[in-house]
């Protein structure tokens, strides 16, 4: 569940009246998420979503993510928009954490992926992309291939508990990943955790993007790999090529990409398999398992990093080079 | 968490379009509550409480809960209201599930209680009583005295767990609440767990009434006895008897207490101590400490059935008599 905080009605009351956004009616936190507390917030004046950043986000981020949300929604990506209050400013404080108040997105996540949801979020992810571009903020990807060997290293002693041989195999890929990782790709700010239950859809079409507490500035095209991952599979591990020439074709639509980015996607593809695949297996192997969070198998992710590793070329994702 | 059973966007949009409550426009799942499943609602025509009733609730008892939410809603108490699809049934079924959808009540549940919320919540709890007493359906408490001894069997031998001594304390306790049980209360339909949590508050007035899943058919009497130790016993578990006096007080104004209630009220608040302190016990003793489900302490109503086992008589609850 995502609510570690509780908020007295009095503290919320005092919090609310300093926004322009009518009486606080009801407050209630939401099961969705891990990392922060959100609550869907009614007043008088409409729905808003209140998150009270937890310990796992780095406070120093907060201005980064949330001027970025209003640099978005300010191009017309639908994402949510801080809400300033009457003091100006959109980070403040409730009951002891850092805390804000973001516009409510209208729209549901899809549960079942159907070729339509890629071309909506292949042109999505585009449009994120070049609105992104003048956004004058940067942030370093924390959890990109120069952390990966520091995060094996958490979990390698175990990781055979998993699977035999996992540890030694991820040994193996991880020193193929450092060794061909680009360093030369178009780059700007990516959302870096766009999965399905991050976009919102409304009668087929894309009505929103959330959760920007991953987003860094990092190579396009990597996004667009971590999108193949996450909305290209199927349910049984096979990987559904129809769905990623609509989610490329669409983005290209938008945003062209290079030769070298093309060329780079299935390299991308296994890096972004091993992130998910690295703190999935961190989750895994130090969750309880009689705990009431679901811990995500690591071994979905290793299945899809393979699978990249075994294709000769872009052509692979239905794409025409 | 509250949220036990995932609904799929398809299915909740199949699900909705029965109902003439217009488009779902989003749908997300409320952290709150243990029981059932709850999602607040949102569509294009307001917001709804979606439930989905889990495997704790007996489904034989869904035609009572919801009929008495709808007749208490037409006699004007301010608790939810079953919404009734195009078909005119107000239960149905979701992703498997028996499912309904209740309207959206404005307000939040006081987390600091105040004398002015104990007399807010005496006439809430005198007018649903007198509300329900025309209400036609029964049904049985099957946590009352008569499943007492069944419950602590569940748990006495490793009572002592939690406090050295509390098994054989319990055992003796029981034996008096069962010889001294009163049968010739005024009865008809209590709340049962009418908890701070379970009570909305707007600008210092009752606003809402929820959570009608323990309801049942009893003594008037003994759902004051719940609310006195749910209301008003401070955090270091003293008790408050200004709290206890607007309770009462506020309660007579609109349903007045007969002398046999009033003699009773001390039973009864230990016989409420008992019902909470023997479901938290089993919980305690079975639930891992690690999980994420916050555990009650069932010594808070050990205490509290102590403290009405050495009051002389209601005189001790503020009141007049």
């Amino acid at each position: 569940m995502a609510v570690y905080t509780e908020v007295s009605d009095e503290d919320l009351l005092t919090f609310v009246a300093g926004y322009d956004i009518g009486e606080a009616l009801s407050c209630k936190g939401i099961a969705e998420g891990v990392e922060n507390s959100n609550f869907q917030l009614n007043t008088s004046s409409g729905t808003y979503i209140l998150t009270l950043y937890e310990k796992r986000v780095n406070p120093d981020d907060l201005p980064f993510f949330l001027g970025l949300m209003d640099h978005l929604a300010a191009a017309g990506i639908p994402c949510p928009e801080p809400v300033r209050a009457r003091d100006g400013k959109v980070l403040r404080e409730l009951s002891g954490r850092p805390a804000a108040i973001i516009s409510f997105l209208a729209g549901m996540w899809p549960r079942r992926i159907t070729p339509e949801h890629c071309t909506g979020v292949g042109r999505g992810l585009a449009e994120f992309h070049l609105a992104g571009s003048d956004f004058g903020m940067g942030r370093n990807n924390d959890l990109s291939v120069q952390s990966w060997r520091g995060l094996l290293g958490r979990s390698i002693d175990r990781a055979d508990e998993v699977k035999v041989g996992l540890g030694r195999d991820l040994e193996a890929e991880l020193a193929r990943l450092e060794a061909d990782w680009p360093d030369d790709l178009p780059t700007g700010v990516i959302h870096a955790d766009l999965f399905p239950d991050n976009v919102f859809f409304r009668s087929g079409h894309l009505s929103g993007i959330i959760d920007f507490y991953f987003a860094c500035t990092d190579a396009y095209a990597y996004d667009i790999a971590i999108c193949l991952n996450a909305w290209c599979f199927e349910p049984d591990g096979s990987f559904n090529i129809t769905k990623a020439r609509r989610l490329l074709g669409s983005y290209r639509k938008t945003r062209d990409l290079s030769e070298k980015e093309l060329e780079a996607l299935p390299l991308l593809a296994r890096g972004a398999a091993m992130r998910f695949l690295l703190t999935r297996l961190y989750d895994w192997l130090n969750t309880p398992i009689d705990a009431l969070v679901t811990r995500k198998d690591p071994l979905e992710y290793w299945r899809k990093l393979r699978f990249h590793g075994r294709v000769e070329g872009p052509e692979a994702y239905g794409l025409e080079v």
